[in-house]
């Protein structure tokens, strides 16, 4: 398979570029004692997983049961940063191999109370840790009463064990330069809580956090005893932006043709909202993913199947027939639109599957 | 199966209402004598597509060569509305049955003399659409002079044949009821292109358009002989909008788990981004969806799983379990994220597949 002739619109992912990526992220959890779980959400991937794994990461993050199921196959230790509600989803948590340890984060007596029945029905162990909002304002308890009231029943409940809390700092997301007064904001918020606890004898073992943006400041949180950074492995036009990477520390691009010239100042390619996402950009910056090799060419539009490219801050006049590779503004979501990751090893152009991709459900 | 215990999100769709949907639209072509031809890209399902074809549809419109080859299986009269640009996508369409008449819009001399070239290998005929940009900025010839010129060559070359042109009044996105002037400069615009092709001895056979939110205004545009309206077989919180549907046409939703309600004046659902797409609302309103039986909740904010519903403007109070039905911004790209769909049918709910759903590339 070359990538030249691959059909196109095709995820390319360049392995060379990941295995720095993971090593760099590594080596920062290394040097700061700090626990890595990767959230495996951003490929899907068994490989990219075990990858992972072997650069040091302590188990994986999921945010679904089948994310869950199709990894249990590379490792005992997952946590579903999710909560885990509804009969559905606990049957196929309590179908996870009995050697997964198996941790949940979660932020509701119902929540608690279900996941606890469901394991000791199972004569199982899961440990819980309570989820906090730390300014997301989008899961998580907001004051340390709730948390420590969460701790005691999960402490107390059989079927659960209380391991600590977990929270996610998606309100961060200004250039990495900036972030100095929100993350000591962030610290002292999450020693609130953490001090609750203690004084209510429910210390926590572990303080799980971390995103892309925030991964690389993580050590001035000072509570925290892990990250689950998913982005990091592929990263994207949004986490460049905010000078978390660099431009060549990109893995993930989407292999494009253009397929129309023929409107003034502009040109269309064949990767659109089915392949892209469209997703503005995070950053405050206009348009849906630029050029890899020509950054000053936005795509100002996206149509299911076309990406119109703006050609008017570019000398680059591109022909029917030209390739092209675009960054996407958010990655994951463009990893998800995709049947398969062309990864380019040392070895060639290698199909892997995007092994849990979807559901997990069959299609008829 | 039943819909109360299938694992959430879950995309599902009233067949009752498909059905009125389908019909609506094939007597509004009767009565005005246009030609339907309904784009697959809404739902890629065969089942569908057969329902559609049964209520007189003439073929069907798709907007890639694996929808092509999926849809051959139920109709030998496709028109792939987008340029059939690069060896592998020419190679796929000629390996489409020989009994399938296949039509193409495009827009430029390459994409003519490949298709051409490829087609005349193979000893077979395929009608060209020359296609025309309305304002939608996105594909199509500028002026009636390339158009004259494009077809002109269609009509020389062997391989093909020239039947006519094509667009997408793409740009056309207020409420039906203020969409009048539009539809007259539209009018005016196409006549001009037919016009013109008229006087070089061209006559287009076929002038091919239509969009949804256009779709029964078609008559008031002279020259059309056809319309490929997708999105009005399910219509979306869009359509709805735009006031050419109604909440009573709205055949997908989906199913959708309250997973917390910890953040005050909020609460989460287990369909983020992964179910619905994070598409903005193109009628200029706020938010990601909104619920089908609490249209005054949106979705203010979408995660990859998480969809975070703003209670600030009702009564209503969920409660972790609780399951919500979202109508999704834009229907086709909710519906290319799921790996089925639920059709509650007269005899219950079954899964059906998403035949045409990917790029027809096997995973590894």
């Amino acid at each position: 398979m070359k990538q030249q002739t691959v059909e196109t619109p095709a995820a390319l992912v360049d392995l060379g570029r990941v295995e720095r990526n993971v090593a760099r992220i590594a080596a920062y959890c290394r040097s700061h004692a700090l626990a890595w779980r990767p959230h495996v959400k951003t490929h899907k991937s068994r490989r990219l997983a075990r990858l992972e794994l072997e650069a040091g990461a302590v188990g994986l993050t999921v945010a679904t049961p089948f994310e869950a199921e199709v990894m249990s196959e590379v490792t005992d230790d997952l946590l579903l940063a999710y909560p885990p509600v509804g009969p559905e989803k606990l049957a196929r948590l309590m179908a996870l191999p009995d050697t997964v340890r198996l941790s949940v984060a979660l932020d509701s007596v119902e929540a608690l109370e279900a996941m606890a029945a469901a394991a000791a029905a199972k004569g199982r162990s899961v440990q819980v840790l309570v989820e906090l909002d730390v300014g997301a304002r989008r899961v998580g308890v907001a004051t340390p009463g709730e948390a420590v009231s969460l701790a005691g029943k999960a402490a107390d409940l059989p079927g659960v064990t209380y391991g600590g809390v977990a929270f996610y700092p998606g309100h961060i997301r200004q250039p990495e330069s900036e972030q100095g007064a929100a993350l000591s904001e962030l610290s002292a918020l999450v020693g609130r809580f953490r001090e609750a606890l203690e004084r209510a004898g429910l210390p926590p073992r572990v303080v799980s956090g971390g995103s892309t943006p925030t991964a690389f400041g993580s050590h001035l949180v000072e509570a925290l005893t892990e990250i689950r950074p998913g982005t990091c492995i592929f990263h994207d036009r949004d986490i460049v932006q905010m000078g978390v990477a660099g431009w060549n520390e990109l893995a993930y691009t989407v292999v494009a043709t253009v397929v129309s010239t023929a409107v003034p100042g502009r040109a269309a390619i064949d990767a659109g909202s089915k392949a892209l996402s469209k997703e503005s950009f995070r950053s405050g910056a206009s348009g849906f993913g630029v050029l890899y090799d020509h950054p000053e060419v936005e795509l100002v539009s996206l149509s299911e199947e076309h990406g119109v490219l703006d050609l008017g801050r570019t000398d680059w006049r591109p022909t029917v027939g030209d390739r092209v590779r675009v960054v996407p503004n958010h990655v994951c979501v463009s990893v998800n639109l995709q049947d398969r990751l062309l990864v380019q090893t040392h070895d060639g152009l290698e199909a892997w599957p995007i092994d849990a991709r979807g559901r997990g459900l069959s299609p008829s």
